[in-house]
């Protein structure tokens, strides 16, 4: 067993909640099965941070830690992780904030100040990586240090893993992939006859989409993961600009049905395809063939697939896109940090 | 760039000679993407090896080498792993011997001695791991060292990947696969009418099944894939006898016409379950509904799916399982062993 490693959480939206509660679940699995102590050392939201000398006690509240007395005696109004890096040994900064997509902030911030103090980085915010993925990644390699985003890339549906890892060596030929589930929920309805509107209020009763789905609906968060799987698995250069985005909101439910009719399906599909010596990236509603990997992922599921040069097809499905599974991807880039495989 | 990696390939049949012509075919790729420049320095038949002290001559065959004059200059009689391992600078051993599945043998002896003498290995012979996957694994360790064997299990179709590197941390509640390619063709002929014999002869026909089907046909490779899933995954301690395993030389055709008549599809699950507090490990035919995540994993494809506790249901198909496949699974496993992902 390693020393603890020091944690610290930026963000307590709903992934950072779940994020601490699975720290406690998992502590005992960590242990014995990677040997990796890992120690919460403090909880940063926008006006201040929660902070604890203790063991495990950020941990024992489970992501429910408020303004109650016990909140209140580990509240320190007006902490940053600027205040708080250079008083801490370096480990691990999970970055959960809900940053802005243009200017990258706050999350952009503290991954920087993060590694430039010496500590690794994983995070589900997208909007750092939007504005600055290569800037970041060079940082991280100057530094030796590890910055994971599978959380913010389809979170538990391993996009990068395989991409990255499984796929080393081979070319990638094209990438296909259904990046979001709110999209996917709604196109699935509308094939079975669902107006727009009425799919779109039934996921947000559902709780898949968000109070605000323009994002989804208008195409730009599979643009926005496309983009970091262009940009990680081909090691392109691509910006939101050089991404045709078309979105889902002027589809006539006819259009869904009639595919379902002729026992196809239509999808949100992000796309990355050579033509000559060019990447072309672009999101757009398709139609997809029986045949096609991705035609049976429907409701909120999603999947990519991969064609390569030298290992054929290769196509990944599933892995749950709450909360939960956010905070999940979040602990297993943690663990691949440190644990190297030994198989 | 680092200093060359010494290469050292056992085995010389369609997967090593696909090896040899891949390592000629990425040479630039290992060298620009990854930093990485491998010097195959010997291949070992069993009845002695091919040697050259030139940098990229082997390769340069191409997986073409034989007893012509070439050949014969670099043919070195009665050279065993055993006499060239104590003269070469450790790297890695590329295990690709049609070992057998009750001694381990060769590729046992040549995996014991490569790693006892500091030597990294990634392996496509099932055999040694079946007979000591737990005693290789713990001698890898103690010599800080990599032992890699994605080749063993489905090839390209990354099973270990995803079910030990991205769903790291979360408990992996059952495992299902099809993981053999000659069954699932078999089977998908027979759901539209052929007849066994019939099914099996086109198999050959195509290059899919082998010559001698046995091993397949009776659902040992499947178990045999599985139990390395099993003990690596789910860090089981499995071995064959614990697997219930039934083939499928015994369906009737009728039984797979009808599960396709109602909508459903047979396959040769290989299935790895907990009830209460112990695993199950069989493989059997199986019907599955549509929406079971293999459903639509036809003819010669492959393809597993792992629940867990956190991430949902993560599914992966596809991947090549032709010798280049192999190869390409080979060369992978030997990036991720150097090229430590900076992502």
């Amino acid at each position: 067993m390693r020393s603890p490693i020091p944690v610290v959480l930026a963000g307590y939206g709903s992934v950072g909640r779940a994020f601490v509660s699975l720290l406690c679940e998992k502590s005992e699995t960590l242990r014995s099965r990677y040997g990796l102590d890992l120690w919460l050392r403090a909880i940063l939201k926008s006006d201040g941070g929660f902070i604890s000398d203790s063991r495990n006690e950020l941990e024992s509240f489970r992501g429910r830690l408020g303004r109650g007395p016990a909140g209140a005696r580990l509240w320190r109004p007006g902490l940053t992780l600027k205040l708080l890096l250079p008083t801490a040994k370096p480990g691990v900064l999970v970055e959960c904030t809900s940053s802005d997509i243009r200017t990258g902030e706050p999350g952009l911030g503290h991954i920087r100040s993060a590694l430039k103090a010496g500590w690794h980085v994983v995070t589900a915010s997208k909007g750092p990586l939007v504005v600055d993925l290569n800037g970041l990644r060079q940082l991280a390699r100057k530094k030796h240090l590890s910055l994971k985003y599978g959380a913010a890339t389809a979170a538990a549906l391993p996009t990068l893993d395989v991409g990255v890892y499984s796929l080393a060596g081979a070319e990638i030929l094209s990438v296909e992939g259904i990046l979001n589930g709110t999209t996917n929920y709604i196109l699935t309805r509308m094939q079975h006859g669902a107006g727009y509107e009425e799919a779109l209020r039934e996921a947000r009763e559902k709780g898949i989409a968000e109070r605000n789905p323009t994002l989804d609906v208008e195409g730009w968060d599979t643009a926005v993961k496309l983009l970091l799987i262009a940009n990680s698995v081909l090691g392109l250069n691509l910006t939101l600009r050089d991404i045709q985005v078309e979105g889902i909101t002027r589809l006539p439910t006819r259009k869904a049905v009639a595919a379902r009719e002729e026992g196809k399906a239509l999808k949100l599909i992000g796309r990355i395809s050579k033509s000559g010596l060019r990447y072309k990236a672009e999101v757009a509603p398709s139609i997809l063939d029986r045949s096609h990997p991705l035609f049976g992922v429907d409701g909120a599921s999603k999947g990519i697939t991969f064609a390569t040069d030298t290992m054929g097809t290769v196509t990944v499905t599933g892995g749950k896109s709450d909360p939960r599974g956010a905070a999940a991807a979040l602990l297993k880039d943690i663990i691949n940090i440190f644990a190297v495989s030994s198989n």
